[in-house]
């Protein structure tokens, strides 16, 4: 079910580098290199197949952005904070810095 | 060396799906599933590597949206076309169309 911002903003307080934007929560992290960026999308990808919840992620280098949001439900609900988790447990493991 | 955007354009002739946009060339692939989507991404990024080139692409499930362009010569160079040509190669084994 659809978050409100409040519920939102909660839920990211512990989340450093999310924001919520309109329907969508962000992210950009910063790796050393591009295979470190992408280790993370590899990780990444196993883990939203497994929750059958997929990003909407871009890539340049070292850099990797990240907007989630649940389209059947036109905004943020709990898989999107549950999927925002993942990645930042494993961008911390990869040594990301998030902007 | 940046090339022409003659000398681009005949380049492209042969890979269906890029097109050139000022300085960079795009191009937009569709899979079946987010599953061969990042399949692509994975031994796309491989082949980056090897050639220490990196594209600027994005991803949404079976969405694969791809930039090229080489930063230090302000355009496209044969450094572009021969990621192109390894990523079109690699799409067409996954089964991608483009758009």
């Amino acid at each position: 079910m659809k978050m409100s911002a409040e519920e939102i903003n909660q839920q990211l307080a512990d989340l450093p580098g999310w924001h919520l934007n309109e329907a969508e929560i962000h992210c950009e992290l910063v790796f050393k290199d591009f295979v470190s960026a992408f280790a993370f999308m590899t990780a990444g990808a196993i883990q939203a197949e497994r929750l059958n919840h997929h990003p909407t992620w871009s890539n340049t280098y070292n850099r990797v952005n990240i907007t989630l949001t649940t389209h059947d439900q036109g905004g943020v609900t709990d898989r999107d904070i549950q999927l925002a988790r993942t990645f930042s447990e494993i961008a911390g493991q990869l040594g990301a810095t998030t902007k």
